[in-house]
């Protein structure tokens, strides 16, 4: 699939996913002139929390505030593939890759303005109820919005092979 | 070896390992009250630049300011266990698990006041040239210094099997 | 002027001023729900950057990076009147009130979305070539375009009597 | 009191005051190779926690968390008057200059490993209880220990004249 290849760096790019730009600031970068890499961690957060507000309508102030409950990360896997410099526009992408009871598995790729990869990562969230120390199962109508960001088998399958 | 297990939560513990300890402040914490994940990554980059300055004798302003080099996290694995909270001074340690010839494969343990594992962590650091942005060899004593970091095999097996 | 006041209850939105939006996220907020004041001094920050990069065409990057300057923050003064929550989409604008050989003095206002003044600031920026250690004159055409943005003294008067 | 004058830059070192040391780290630092300087205002709020927790014995935990009280800066002046390098150890003073029912007014300033004046700041803090939005009155034995770190009047004139 050369040709498929040429058209797209980002080999994910055609599953379905929640999408953000992002612009690397000042404040985000370090002496090297370069994004510091826990920043990177907290553009992962921005983009779960602008995915849960915008694509779930499920804020992360209804979760954390008005309910009493959570979505922390707990489990993180990230390569930072090339430098991001200040002023680029990153693409934030997150694709869903699976849904448990209370857990979600999604991958998050930030691209830079000419298409190549910058940072990969896979990030498990769970939903917990704070006062209990506890998972909790998503509510129904919150697991049915998730699941329309899932990506099909076939991409699965696809990018397992690249 | 109930015995040992009962010594010791923090199963590495034993091994050599470059060891500060951590405030974990109003800064770190987050709406929901515990440390927002990216300033666990903040604590893990100042670990490393703690174990440059004193363990290494390479410090971060030598390495980034006077020679225009680097040494980026390329790659990060972290499960985030059990949360942190406002005050708890918490132990870092990071074990050296294997050293290329421009990179240094560490394992991180964030662990609390209690003992118990909060954070832990793997990252993959790269000598760089900035300039050239290519990987460097490490020089040869730094690489010396490093090596007296590295965690012996019987460790690692013992780490493999729990 | 009882009316003028209902049209609008921050009192400068009628001088010429660089305007953005500005998302209060959970990773500026702390333990106490509401937004911690270092990263309010970040928004002051990323608004400079923005008016610098969009209002003056005059990048942070272009000035950082490629000419070797800076663009100092030297003195701030900061009301914080309100606190602003998770979620509010806050509009920061800034007002030039003085430019001077290589200084600007500009006034920062954080509003909410309920039109209320949240933070109100004042800084004093100066250019400097960051490898002499010294201040410079702004370039001509830059100073050209920094004018523009400088509060007429009708508005500073009526401020000042407020 | 020229000699005086001589053997001191920071002008209030004489004055009763609650100190830290505070390392100036890779994270704290811009592309400029400098603290950028909503991370002084971090190290400003952990200087105040600090003095909360050793000087007060009165920690943030035990206001925000246990309480739900809060102490949030409401005002804030500060001159950036030297930029501050990675790895260098800063002092962080606080002065308490003036202490109302429920408003603390102190001054801060951090001085370089030279003893020269980096960033001299005034803030203004004040009890409030967070459920119930209002400012409350220090409790008695919270005002006596606070007393302790108020600067004479002798310091605070001599301050006014420099």
């Amino acid at each position: 699939m050369a040709d498929a290849r040429k058209a797209t760096t980002n080999s994910i790019s055609a599953a379905p996913s929640f999408q953000t730009e992002v612009l690397v600031r000042f404040a985000d970068c370090d002496p090297a002139g370069i994004v510091f890499y826990p920043r990177f961690l907290e553009m992962f957060n921005n983009l779960v929390e602008d995915w849960c507000n915008t694509g779930l309508n499920f804020s992360f102030d209804d979760i954390v505030v008005q309910r009493g409950w959570g979505l922390p990360t707990v489990h993180l896997e990230t390569d930072f593939i090339l430098p991001c410099r200040m002023g680029e526009v990153l693409t934030a992408k997150l694709f869903v890759r699976r849904v448990g009871r209370s857990s979600i598995q999604a991958d998050i790729v930030l691209s830079g303005p000419d298409q190549t990869d910058r940072v990969r990562g896979k990030v498990v969230l769970v939903l917990t109820d704070r006062r209990e120390h506890r998972a909790i199962a998503f509510p129904d109508a919150l697991r049915h919005r998730i699941l329309t960001f899932v990506v099909p088998d076939e991409c699965t399958r696809k990018l397992k092979e690249d």
